[in-house]
């Protein structure tokens, strides 16, 4: 935890990855590019279904008189339902497609240059329809609640102002994405070879307390792929209307969490890396 | 995070071990086998007996009136239960049997032939036998609210059909086996060598997610073991009647975890090996 | 997960250190050995302190009537507190005391000749002081509400007979030492060099889980410092009625474990190795 | 778990670093040391965002009568939204500033002699200023209830004495201290090359439970940045009296903690070393 300590760590050499480019001809003859897609979808599919249901369960049961007031799973559960499932899939898709299940994520990796123009917008493409396929499966499931709780639809609540709703969009994505770059930051695997495996977890928890403090305000979006396929299933006048913050917002807050990364916490780090490489003064 | 960082990693040699014979006389030599056994059986009792203890108990102190009506560990309390057993469990015997502590694991690793069909066999009578004494122990505790509770048995709650029903048990053992093979690739395995020690909290949390959602519609059964046992110690109609489900269910969903998984996702892995082994363009 | 992938790891040379001796006239010497005892006991106390502090403040807020009634940790935070307090504490200890901060933890490491005999004996002592003093500490916060609450003593709850209460403590503190020994293995610390670092985090959940489960049957002691220091501090005749259940159960359990560890799971690995070390078939 | 299997590991050798010293002229000519208070701003300011609009949030929905009187994040979910957020942060800003995110870590990492003079003063600004606009953006965000509902503030609950306020707050922070000092030891890092990575998630979870044991007594404070940033923007009187509770407790705590660390834990460590070297009798 001192930065003394840490800076005197053994200094590994590392070199960042040339910028991706924004037509990569090759990666479209790979198959690992068409899986990486499939991957995503199937992540998203997983995590709209899961957190979803999640939500349409709770309430469900909450509702019901004679039920235990108490038993379900709360805001708490709701909270831990979705940064769980970031935890689990980008655990399990990290080393198919880096784990992005967000649009938001992709657009800041694409602004920073790690992934190309192409990948960005069919991981997107991806991730949507994904979205809409989970939530079209907890309408399935829960016929006789899913639109009568909402279909777990993002939307500004009651006493907020849309500038309110935005700024906490941008914030709440800033704090994802900056976690996803300091994850994934190529000097960090330098110098710890295993930050991969290790790296889901913080970011799940990074979702888990951005829920924890911006449910009461817009259900918490932070990903335009859950805002979007849940309306597209529940399809209410009110999801759409508030559609455009969770789209804005997301990529705002990605934007801003990548030039942050880039330009004021990197670039140092690489201008002091030439005058100092030696005496290891990061 | 980033698809290209985690391609850029040092590419280390790997090799898939030969498919596991479907009887493999050696093993049937070794004592680390019959002691593989062993530990299955005390893994699944240790995990009937904590998680069905634990849903007895909640219920059996919210249905006191005079008792703190919102002390229990409520639905949240009960999903990590279960998560954090297979945590625990898996972390304990993931060196000697492998940690699967349910039959529809085995029955996705021996599809994928990691496993012999003896081993396989004989893993599932072990994990039977082990949920059969856990809710043993458990009906043995809680003499006066086993049976009035429901026993932790799983069962169609109503308002649900058999499909949604059949299809809930089929994505969760999906989202489970799915995280089981992404964690124990030996693609993985070879890139990270602390793979193994990581893997039982994302599998941990798997479990504890699909919980967390699918509780309402059938109490989450995503391993037939746990269905099973406690349909033997219960013993009452519902329970049996509705049994196949969680049979069927997991079985078919960790099928589709294991095709996905080797034809999906490693086909392609494999094949570009090949071609790209060099510039590790995986 | 899959038995045989973690089976073809690359088998490294281990070797199991020399059973402790009864007496270390060398240890004695050393200032590491008193260091450790001050540890020990230091995060008994914290440990106490933590979790009682927990248990009881929860109680005085759910019984003032003007309070939310909701807004308690609930059990579910209560069993939060013990297994993460064990988490932290193991973490923070493990490499000047072992981190046991539980007798029962320490009886089943002498029993496998982990630790001398007069190690034992003064580690139980300090975690019984520690224990006493983290007690008296809540109870000097708390003042009103301390004895009113219960002091956060273990005792047999309302319809739970001795037998069931002993059996429960057994089986609690088998999980819990079971877990401590497989993540402490020899074997499994030359295959992968940084579990004692991640070892915490199992046996921190191992505790959590326990309590879940058993907190409506007896409190959850599986740690006889932790009964004895309530009791000590409580002081009512109800405690040290019960009081016994919480040494006999946990030493009886923490037995089991270390004979179904030392016996059952690494008597077949010892042997095993001697005949197949070169294939590494373990 | 076993003090002797961890002291039976290979020994790495290892030095401490020398003392930082009061003031180091280099490191006011490096862009890292300009970013690591940057980092520490945004860090604390992110930190009061999330947190304290969990408190708010949480309040505001319990407050409605109409409202699920049970769905609210609870003492434990504020818990959580404080350990997690400190998980979260420490992980990010770990290789940029150290992670302290709190006046009293840098205070015991300046006491320790980690952290040179200047860079504590600064990065103890940087956290005010940080927690303030943090506080602010609450404020903001939640104009109809951020007053209303104490807007975060620590302070002294009824029925607990100055003394048992400022006994909670020191003991508090020496759970957290003591956990940072030995998560950073450089033995440790010596010995587990990956301890850095590790370390946020027991430093996050030493906060977790703080906060489970003392939200009661004081709100808990343990981080005088938080209490100041809160007071400064809540701006009550009661908020102010308490104040210096929340710098004097978390002071004296860290003290002790560094204290502790290098006079009991590491002196010993220190001569032993001379002594036993060889034989890693450690």
């Amino acid at each position: 935890m001192a930065a003394k300590d840490i800076e005197g760590f053994p200094s590994k050499d590392y070199h960042d990855p040339p910028p991706a480019p924004l037509v990569d001809a090759e990666e479209l003859t790979q198959w690992s590019f068409y899986r990486a897609i499939i991957a995503e979808f199937i992540a998203t599919l997983l995590f709209l279904y899961i957190t979803v249901l999640t939500v349409i369960g709770y309430k469900s049961q909450t509702a019901d008189p004679t039920a235990d007031q108490c038993g379900g799973v709360g805001i708490l559960g709701i909270a831990w339902a979705f940064g769980g499932m970031i935890f689990v899939l980008v655990y399990c898709t990290a080393g198919i497609s880096g784990g992005h299940i967000n649009p938001a994520v992709t657009f800041g990796l694409f602004l920073a240059r790690k992934v190309s123009l192409v990948r960005a917008i069919l991981y997107m493409v991806a991730q949507c329809l994904g979205a809409i396929c989970g939530c079209g499966l907890v309408k399935a499931f829960q016929r006789a609640y899913y639109s009568k709780y909402g279909g777990g639809a993002n939307g500004l609540n009651d006493g907020y102002s849309k500038g309110t709703g935005l700024a906490a969009e941008i914030i709440g994505t800033f704090v994802l994405v900056y976690t996803v770059f300091s994850a994934t930051d190529p000097k960090r695997n330098a110098r710890d070879s295993h930050v991969p495996v290790l790296a889901p977890l913080p970011i799940g928890f990074a979702v888990f307390m951005v829920h924890l403090a911006t449910i009461p305000i817009t259900g918490t979006g932070i990903n335009p792929a859950r805002s979007f396929g849940a309306a597209v299933i529940y399809n209410e006048k009110k999801a759409w209307d508030d559609q455009w913050l969770f789209w804005v917002g997301p990529f705002i807050g990605a934007a801003i969490a990548a030039f942050y990364h880039q330009y004021i916490l990197r670039a140092g780090a690489i201008k002091a890396l030439g005058s100092f490489r030696s005496s290891s003064a990061m």
